[in-house]
């Protein structure tokens, strides 16, 4: 690098950080852009969920604090970037996931400086136990907007992996411990999903 | 739609805005991705600079409200779903620009339900008129963020689009009413990059 990051060795560590990060523009997940151009990747859904969580906090079950949840969202899959996505109905691919996850994070959130590094890994790590009001909010937010991409796209990705309605009813359970109004309102679109055909049961 | 919606105006404006705004990840830069594999998109460089904005704020001016930059940050893209992406160093382009965004924003922010609507509106327009703290630091690192992609891929957007030094200087001087410390080492990297021979004078 340059003379600045010589000179400057916190901000050199954060700006590598930011430069490490630019990777998971380049991680893809099972989603479908709602025109089904493309699959999505880590950067947008990140980007679109922290906009859910801006845009739905009035539907969250308890007292959140906004800020801390978008930045545990802005974060939450930098372990990717090593560990790759890990599509939610992939049971063989869950197995391990957990312990590859773990070691990104080490390394990810390593790079910057130690203050940055721990506050990061411990909202990552508060994210990943789901036991805080912030935590099932965001982990609401990260599994709604799939969701909704799912249903609005009229089933593509559940066709594309034999995804079926009880499957989706055991992955959106998770949004009730943040949102129970958004759960019941999932719950609907479900039906719906299975009455217009492209949710099979 | 479903019956969701006809039951539940508000959530199905939101979720109506939430849709629309997904098209935002389809509005490609002139910024190439750190691994020159591709150029950014809208949504891509929105969660980045999100994320420069939790990781730098040390180095902001002034005391800032962190959430309402990243709300600012999260959303002052959008308007591009209707008016296009307009380049920096695109002089023509920016002419109509102001009339072009204004109208987007009345479109776009206006599928949300008023008092969002109104929230966002207000948001965006802070970040146009550059006075506040929030603004002006918000604004720092939706600069920084393309000067650092520019200057890490070695040039590569600058050579594309005869930019010169003079053009990057008066262009990265918006980074000094956010961070005065931040903007004197991009001022380095200037210097830096014209010394290496990416960066003509």
């Amino acid at each position: 690098m340059d003379g600045m990051t010589k000179r400057h060795g916190r901000l050199a560590r954060q700006v590598e950080f930011l430069l490490e990060v630019d990777k998971v523009k380049s991680v893809y997940r099972r989603t479908w852009l709602i025109d089904k151009s493309r699959l999505e990747n880590d950067a947008e859904h990140s980007w679109h969920i922290a906009l859910l969580a801006v845009l739905l906090s009035e539907y969250a079950d308890e007292q959140i604090d906004l800020l801390r949840v978008v930045k545990m969202l802005l974060i939450h899959d930098l372990v990717e970037i090593d560990a790759g996505d890990t599509y939610v109905y992939d049971e063989a691919a869950m197995q391990d996931q957990e312990e590859r996850e773990r070691k990104a994070a080490d390394r990810i959130f390593g790079m910057l400086p130690d203050d940055q590094a721990a506050e990061l890994r411990r909202l990552w790590d508060e994210f990943e136990a789901r036991r805080t009001p912030e935590a099932r909010y965001a982990l609401a937010m990260d599994t709604l907007q799939p969701f909704l991409h799912n249903y609005f796209t009229k089933g593509t990705a559940w066709e594309e992996h034999g995804v079926t309605a009880e499957m989706v009813h055991a992955r959106t359970d998770l949004i009730e411990g943040g949102s129970p109004a958004l759960w019941r309102h999932v719950q609907d679109m479900i039906r719906d999903a299975i009455r217009q055909g492209f949710l099979p049961q």
